[in-house]
């Protein structure tokens, strides 16, 4: 009985040991630990103390371990092996992690190792779909059942050809061309009578995925209707492969981050403790883009020097009003993308949504445009100062309402990730808007002003 | 075999045929559909149509269909039903949706309806766990082996006490104080010899929660060990529950969605089509505890106000400082908050994130503002202008990169969601020293600039 370890510990006790000198005992200590925690703990070392490791673990312990590890993580461990010894873990190891692998090598050096290897087919042909697409996720289907078996034969058969199979629930029935017809779960061939047939207790009722699908569609297929596994049909509906619930948790927390990321600007790759080579242009370049949308902000707001030389006050104020603006215009679009991505809304929905928020916009510009209003006037004594900001800020609210449904919809119709470049657009929006909105006002209502 | 169905196409004919008052033609055509599919539909229609199709479902159909809804919906579609009719689907539930959908009742409407079921004390038992604890996402544990079982006496057991058992791939194995001393997965029974004793074939590495633990620490445990499924123990390690990875999908889900909103600064709760007094009040609160910290910012930018008006420009290049700052410091903000959140790191690691992301605010400051200070150089002909935009820039990417990591790691020290309220305070300082630096420094340096 375990509770889970506490890995900062344990990485502290392989550090010691492998400073100390025992790096058999270092592994003896990883190789105790469960297979997700070795590898946490391999992939934080330093590169010297992961060859060390390495190179005492044999290909079945480092099959297990690479078998826990995200894909990036795998490829740096994998350079400490040569090209003989890489092809002898990768044939330890399931085939779909095996093809995520050697997708991280250089093609010349992926085609060196498949080339040595004992199991390169099945492998090979894993890594012919897209990364993101439901054959680029999938493992190789288990050996499936005919509708004609009895439970008893089946028993026997899972018997013959279970005993290396990945830990599968359900169990697929093919006819006689390949063609995915049924599905019995394990949990039915056991309550079963031993002569009944597999026809009898298989259910007909299959959710499939095809090889191209989306693998964020196959996550929310999966969630939606709370499978635990999914088989995966090619364009002649035969059954090439099967996707567990276990990859898809992993798809949905890539997915989330990606989104999360997108919205803040970055590259949907940063990591928290990547080189600096790496994180430096992954955050310089959206730096950039929002320079020039800046500047263009900043141009607006000097139409106006005329105006701000003689009410300086309007200098201050006017970040209120595109600041709120953009806040706004950062809810509205952050709920439109989110409910876009887990398929909430779709972009047939932009009328009812702009409706909706153009009225949540009126109501909160109204509320937010009294308060700065009100505000103002107590803090500089002007009510005509209020009345400008007040309405100014009422308009750049129903502005980031217009942009915060509109331009997400235009990027997601364009095939663009919506998650991508709204905020940029959004705010260069109410940025504009806010700016030229109240210095407009003010410069024409400058005589009441001074 | 299934391709998923067109949700909208399927809605359209149920509301077709209530509409051509068929409502016997519209229940018959949604229970041909998969439970997951119908539920969605029933919680998409107005309330009248929910009426008539709900009055015409018997318990069994109606609880197979609210088992796939989420607990808001479960409890709006519940209100068509009267006390003894909503106790009786109950009973058909399994007990942690049951106690799901008690729980969103008022207290005494679910009391009155535990009254009248049969099987109400699990349910009870289950709504007595805080809603996002192990407990509060558990279902009750299945019936247990015993460890002297043979293999041919835990399927006869089986076929006794599983046939209503929810979809359960691990068995469970307890000693004689009810203690939880080991798993067997479902694989490992059928490919057992029948003499063999459960003893033998059970693995005593069981990874577990407590009924207390949080729900997405679970989330985490269960995504980074590859499990299918959790038992849940109480304070005397007693099996008392069993957590599935497909409630466990809902919660990251749930969590990275919350985490989104978060960060966009508003409710947690917020749904693309709520209605306008729900939406507007979650929304506004962000609102208006940004506009008071706009109105600090803007009043460190009034300081200036002479400043200002004897070279106005100053106002259109402040927001630059200002709002570039703020974009680097979501930058560094949200990959602490989310590498938080996928505990890829933890407090301990702030300083060396510190170290990281001063770095990198360097060289992106260094970068950025040689371009600020070049372009405002060029476009307003003066070399100081550009100096002091270049160092205010550089300064305030340092602040930024302070600011990213601090507020998001003290929040989380004091035990609230770094998401929550790290926006607004950290872009409040990338406001006030954007302001403060750039107008401060022209202000020293004035007799350059006119």
């Amino acid at each position: 009985m375990v509770d889970p370890i506490d890995i900062g510990t344990a990485r502290e006790q392989v550090l010691n040991l492998l400073e100390s000198n025992h790096p058999d005992d270092a592994v003896k200590f990883l190789m105790s630990l469960h297979p997700a925690d070795s590898a946490e703990i391999i992939t934080e070392l330093e590169s010297d103390d992961q060859a060390a490791l390495v190179e005492r673990l044999n290909s079945l312990e480092l099959a297990e371990v690479f078998g826990q590890m995200y894909e990036g993580d795998m490829a740096e461990v994998a350079q400490h092996l040569n090209t003989e010894d890489l092809a002898n873990v990768l044939d330890e190891m399931e085939a779909d992690t095996a093809a995520d692998l050697l997708g991280e090598l250089e093609p010349k050096e992926a085609a060196e190792v498949l080339e040595q290897m004992d199991e390169a087919v099945p492998v090979a042909s894993l890594m012919s779909y897209p990364e993101d697409s439901a054959g680029g996720i999938m493992n190789l289907p288990p050996p499936s059942l005919r509708r004609y078996m009895t439970v008893a034969e089946a028993v026997i058969f899972l018997k013959q050809h279970y005993r290396d199979a990945s830990e599968i629930f359900y169990l697929y029935v093919l006819d006689r061309d390949d063609h995915l017809i049924g599905v019995v779960n394990l949990r039915a061939m056991i309550l079963a009578e031993t002569n009944q047939t597999i026809d009898e207790i298989m259910s007909t009722t299959v959710i499939w995925a095809h090889v191209d699908t989306d693998q964020e569609e196959v996550a929310q297929m999966l969630s939606h209707y709370d499978l635990l596994a999914m088989p995966v049909v090619d364009a002649n509906e035969k059954l090439v492969g099967i996707i567990s619930v276990d990859d898809v948790v992993d798809v949905l927390e890539q997915e989330a981050t990606e989104d999360i990321y997108r919205l803040a600007q970055m590259s949907e790759n940063s990591e928290i403790f990547s080189p600096l080579r790496r994180a430096v242009p992954n955050r310089l370049f959206w730096l950039i883009v929002n320079l020039g949308t800046a500047f263009l902000a900043s141009g607006v707001a000097a139409m106006f020097e005329k105006t701000i030389a003689v009410v300086p006050v309007l200098a201050a104020l006017m970040t209120i009003v595109a600041g709120q603006g953009g806040n706004a215009a950062t809810q509205t679009m952050t709920i439109v993308i989110r409910s876009l991505a887990l398929g909430e809304i779709s972009v047939r929905d932009a009328w009812p949504v702009l409706y909706n928020e153009f009225l949540i916009g009126l109501v909160d510009g109204l509320a937010i445009g009294t308060m700065v209003g009100v505000a103002a006037w107590l803090w500089k004594g002007s009510p005509m100062l209020g009345i400008i900001i007040s309405l100014s800020m009422l308009g750049n609210m129903l502005v980031a309402a217009f942009a915060g449904v509109l331009i997400p919809t235009v990027l997601k119709l364009a095939r663009v990730d919506p998650a991508l470049a709204s905020g940029v657009i959004v705010t260069t929006f109410t940025d504009c808007c806010g700016f030229g909105l109240f210095l407009g006002l003010a410069t024409y209502l400058i005589h009441w002003l001074v």
